[in-house]
């Protein structure tokens, strides 16, 4: 239960419903596992059916670890997630999980407006209960998407920075006789299909750009036998 | 560290690898949340170093939570996830996690090819090791897609089938005194809308134009007052 509301809170959702919770419940394990999470567990509502629980939901997402019967229309979160987010505009929506050992009981999924099958390994497809919730409620986050990555502190280089990097490279190779001239062209080809794997920002370039001078300074300034 | 090995098999990983591991595991609640997956925690294997840990990898993706120094161009893992399963078709590749308090030290993350972080809200971005493992996973399995969701039994419904049932639900209106004979095109343009929000298939289609028929059988047979 800890890991549940850590998991909603993780993709910032808040609303604990329970059908029928076990009356014992190890408070030490609840607070070891939701953490800063604990809040929603004590704001969460109780009901004593699945039916009363979603009354006033615009959609009932059910989630099924199985096939079968009335089952075989179901989608994965990935697909469901934006119609879902739509009407949560509009409605609250539910996402329903059956209990850990038995799942949903199929005269409970008849009320499933939406079907969900997380998709896992046919060698071992059960899913541990709060990870099945980690893995809809996270789809459901990524449609919203009000996150957002680090930012690069440069931006990417332009075309001519990059090329004013590989001019000092080629004039450094020159000057700690990396090669022989005739073969500096083709090792310049290898040093830029490295360099341009991925994109370099402005400060990467800075970087790689300042290592070359210094390796024409050293070469040309350095005193024979230096070990500095 | 049984959730985590849950985790892998059913995203259909089998190689765990242990860094440092803590000497005591409390082996009654490892057998507990790993269930099946038991046998991934017995063929672990286990390094000194992280640097030893991953040196056959043809990728180290590290996770990391947190933003900071070198940690700026970080992806999420389903940006990742495509590069990182065409890297493991040539050689093993590493998705590092932390530990659970402590995350990744920054000493380690320089042996990243490639650093992961999970999209999650800000109010609580820390995440559960185990619920972490299985995010990292399901986007690598998702990729992988060796995954169908079960079959409908019969396909779509094709268009003359669909007008044969909307047929029999015009007549159906009609012998029921649904409404009056002039706003009947304006309700069956209702019932259209209804019956194609979501695909039909022909056995949907066989019990919605039953349904039409009996109304209309009832309607002329069953005697005035039949309480059957």
């Amino acid at each position: 239960m800890g890991a549940i509301c850590r998991a909603m809170k993780n993709c910032g959702l808040d609303q604990l419903v329970l059908v029928n919770p076990s009356p014992t419940m190890d408070q030490i394990e609840l607070r070891k596992m939701a953490l800063k999470a604990l809040p929603i567990y004590k704001q969460r509502k109780e009901f004593d059916s699945v039916e009363e629980a979603v009354a006033d939901c615009g959609a009932v997402a059910m989630t099924s670890g199985v096939d079968g019967f009335y089952r075989d229309h179901a989608s994965t979160p990935r697909q469901a997630a934006p119609e879902l987010i739509e009407i949560a505009a509009q409605k609250p929506i539910a996402i329903v999980f059956g209990s850990e050992d038995k799942g949903m009981k199929t005269e409970e999924l008849k009320f499933a407006t939406h079907l969900l099958r997380i998709p896992s390994h046919h060698d071992y497809s059960s899913i541990n209960l709060s990870q099945a919730v980690m893995l809809v409620t996270h789809e459901l986050y990524q449609v919203i998407g009000d996150f957002s990555l680090g930012d690069e502190k440069t931006p990417p280089a332009d075309h001519r920075f990059m090329e004013r990097m590989f001019d000092c490279w080629d004039l450094a190779m020159k000057d700690i006789h990396f090669c022989q001239d005739e073969k500096r062209e083709h090792m310049m080809m290898g040093l830029r299909r490295v360099l341009t794997r991925g994109t370099l920002t402005e400060n990467d370039v800075k970087i790689m750009m300042g290592l070359a001078r210094q390796a024409s300074w050293a070469a040309k300034n350095l005193p024979e036998g230096d070990q500095k």
